[in-house]
């Protein structure tokens, strides 16, 4: 079969012809239909190290597909399923797996295409079938990236819920693949304003279009802007979907007493925090991924028409571009990879 | 200057003519802009000893007015500003109003209309400038039903906020005044799915309008309905605005596991909870009124255009028909009284 | 081997000689060497359709054992390790388990001892290795009622954790196995005054050992001495662990404004709530055994000597008549059936 | 009368002669008791322009007093009531302030002693009774310290509450003023293993008197004894109650997935977050001072025997002496000035 992976460190993604895989005893082997591109993905392609994952490793952590074999004493879901998969393979025994918090799995979880092999090519292996969501009759290609590009800042927008009130104003920094999804899923899931902010216009855009209300271009003049539609208050909530010094800081400029600011991005940088240099009372948090049961309920959202991830796909021979188009911020949304194409 | 009152048990609102008040030390004089007519009115009224409220007593709790003159030593508002007025009135020392929460406060809070006089008259005064929420430019007619018609829900739906996930079923029980608020609201601040009850096809018209997903006659096969919608599961939060035995036994019918049921009505009726008799891990809450600051979120979230109090407008001298039509159900949304009409 | 089961319905539980069982694929076979007996128990044998449990059943859903054998393909654990069972076994794939919360699975949990075979025998089976906590060198006759005599009133505890700050003041109605592990546990967790109350003086005495600051007989006297001990303002949390109408009746009688009351226990009772008939904002809510990682959490605090359940240990031929003692209220604490013995 | 003032800019604490002050109206006149000394009234005194306070300013946020008289309209408290004066003086109207956080005062709030004349003196002007709260017959020396260097930490300590279920490890940095009521506080309020870090053994003793499970000293290898007993997991809570660049990147350094460490301690430090240079879902908060219903909480827990602060007292005369033994870090709890002796 094909399959697009990370072969060589520093030689980017390839496309290749690899042996259809076997489930073994409680997996799952599943026919894909979409496969999403990550930031994360490049990250791993950046690294001197890939992260320490073992090469070659196919690419592919937001996967959609349809059930296609089930390894022995594999039980709990059918042949002919369209499912998507959730990620944050776990031990499923640990405590933070016992609450459903397989992302922070204390043995330290594995996904697939970010250490085992992941969904960009025509078939791939699932561990256990409690890992797969089944989707109905959503579009598998919209439905991939509800994986990453939504349950993650779905995650991250949960863990700050009861302070997204009546009356409140959040900053979204970084309109990319999960930043457009957040400012959706704030404007479903609260009332409360948001700004978002990028460098760029055109995704500037796309925020309106996601239903932003206000967007400014990122940038120190941005926080004062903040400071004068709160009359002097700043921000309730910031999401830094970027994560390098410059965001970090900018959204701390644009915080206020009580306001808590959620960093997503993996960009490397972050803000000092100290009781002296941060608005009273503040709340800096990080948030990795999500959980299982949240992503269910994302796909009951996505059937109700709450979410609509834009997406543009690419066949697995075309995915290499699509990461190049990626790393240069030339993607609006989130880009599939879809071996059908 | 004219008032409309309840003088004598039994007797119903009397359109009367009385002396101008003057505001004592620390209090405020308004010009009384509009004043929203309530069930609560009616209860009081309804009952042999007026909840033991001294007679004759101003109508009127839900009040708009504009800053007429201030007591001695009331300071913190000037004279002209467009307000309208927090209705808890509590002795601001207790633990209760140490926090805010005015509505509990242990010393019993008095109210304007509910005890001493209120805002269906001319002028009226207010106890403390600490209980006027400034609204700008807001109309007076609409805003006045903020502080009980909008409040009293918001904190009901503040109180189980983190359990309005994404992918929820929320019932609300009766569009009445506060009920076609709670719609607005639940639409506004979270992702749930709506679906609105009540009796009267013409109330699921406006819950309809006010954005309810689904609209279900009041009665026992709803709960089947909802049992279906949600594939077995029942709703996740049931608003309770009727409060009557048939109602709270409705909500507890269409409740699912670890659901929350929050009577809001003052019906006089209830529902048995025990371990045996409910769906596991339910909760089961009443909520009354609602806290000072939640005002003033509230303001702000009519100022973006987030809520639309549906209204009626009385002149003070037609007041007494409009509570009339209020008993029988005739008032589609919120009557208001308005003395310059 | 040795079972206790309930064979026949309406003629209690039986000492019998069975064949030891055989773990399956995924299962686990356990060398019990301690099972806690609990009212559920007699709940099951005292109805008349055994609540639809498939007779004969081996009871027991407090286990604790050594793992003795690994079905195919199990994995996790080694083969003497000591454990506890966490009893609410999940199909571990529908959103509640997703959440870590099985003991409220959609597609409805089973219990070892409550529809399958217990732990009331020299073996038993497990399900799966994920139900197994390892307990190190915990004395199982104390670590099996962690299970459930230790979980259930620690959920129930955690249900309103943030409520109970300081200054407050809690009654826990009902000393019996599960109400003196919660006293010990509202102790070492909450800094809340504690209230005990029971009929029998015996168990006041036990509530005083376990830490409760105040003790009082069960009655409608009760609840006056609560208002006195608060000033009028009424307890903060009450747990019901009886659930029979006068306990549910008594705890409503107890509660304050803002308020919570957990009824815990399957008295077959229950409290009508109303917005008129209850302390304004109050909640009433139902608590349901518990969840896996919680278990792991009380592991940790037995091991670090914050729990002791009293225990009374008897023999598996002892067991009849100790079901006998458990029926008349003259266990003090906890029983439980241990096979060595 | 005499008071200690800070009148000189660089000169340090001064006893000297004013005038007795006269309550305006709606203010409060005391009869100081007692008055703490705090590490912030060193703050002041050693920054180049006093934190912008206006000059000659008496001393003393931690008040304790007898009503002594009334001013004009000011109610709500008898003459001869021992008290403790809550410390964070918001305007009272804000949308903070209505919600019970005057600490968070959007217009700034004043505190005594920090902006306005203080209690380090025989008499002191409270702003309004709301800021007393009575307490009965605790000894006021120990009662004054309430206000501060309890409800500082007790804040703390609350906005962490849900996470100091059972079976955590909590870390307390710096046993000091605050830090040994921490250490109490979360002995009576939690069930958390609590280690308390300091550099000074006696410090380290106090911790253990005051229910420390565990102590150690304060340094780099102190956060990897953290990780071992832990099981490499990472405390679950830390405490910060020094606030330098050392302290905050130990608790960093002490930290594990989705643990939140908070910062109180103004020493000018902080530590950078960001998403990989931290555990997963950390969360990081500053915290400052508390809420006026707190504070009556303290009392009530003082009243029950549940805080003991450790204080020594001084003369008036004495008090520029006690802040220079403050500065030099060897006052082991809190030091008090007591105008009677």
């Amino acid at each position: 079969m094909k399959a697009v992976q990370y072969r060589t460190i520093g030689k980017g993604p390839e496309v290749v012809e690899v042996e259809k895989p076997v489930p073994g005893p409680g997996q799952v082997l599943l026919k894909v239909t979409a496969a999403g591109l990550c930031h994360s993905d490049e990250l791993v392609m950046s690294v001197p190290d890939a992260l320490g994952y073992e090469l070659p490793m196919t690419l592919g952590h937001e996967p959609a597909g349809i059930v296609e074999e089930l390894g022995q004493g594999a039980t709990g879901v059918e042949v002919g399923t369209p499912v998507i998969v959730y990620g944050c393979w776990g031990c499923g025994v640990c405590e933070m797996c016992a609450a459903g918090k397989e992302n922070l799995c204390l043995r330290g979880m594995t996904s697939p295409g970010l250490g085992s092999d992941g969904a960009m090519a025509d078939y791939m292996v699932v561990d256990t079938p409690r890992h797969l969501v089944p989707i109905g009759d959503l579009d598998p290609v919209r439905a991939a990236s509800l994986t990453d590009a939504a349950l993650t800042p779905y995650q991250a927008i949960l863990s700050v819920l009861p302070k997204l009130h009546g009356g409140t104003t959040t900053v979204v920094l970084g309109v990319g693949g999960l930043g457009h999804v957040a400012v959706q899923l704030l404007r479903e899931l609260t009332g409360t304003r948001i700004v978002a902010m990028d460098v760029a216009p055109e995704k500037l855009e796309l925020a309106k279009e996601c239903g932003a209300h206000e967007v400014l271009p990122s940038g120190p003049e941005a926080a004062a802007e903040i400071k004068k539609m709160t009359n002097g208050r700043g921000a309730n909530v910031i999401f830094d979907f970027v994560g390098i010094d410059k965001t970090s800081e900018l959204a701390l400029a644009c915080a206020g007493y009580e306001s808590h600011i959620v960093i997503v991005g993996a960009g490397g940088g972050g803000v000092k925090i100290g009781f002296l240099n941060a608005p009273y009372n503040i709340n800096v948090s990080t948030s990795l991924w999500g959980g299982r049961a949240e992503l269910t309920e994302l796909v009951t959202m996505a059937q109700r028409g709450q979410i609509h991830v834009q997406t543009r796909s690419f066949s697995l021979d075309e995915v290499p571009k699509a990461y190049q188009l990626l790393h240069e911020g030339a993607i609006i949304g989130r880009a599939v990879g879809v071996p059908s194409l």
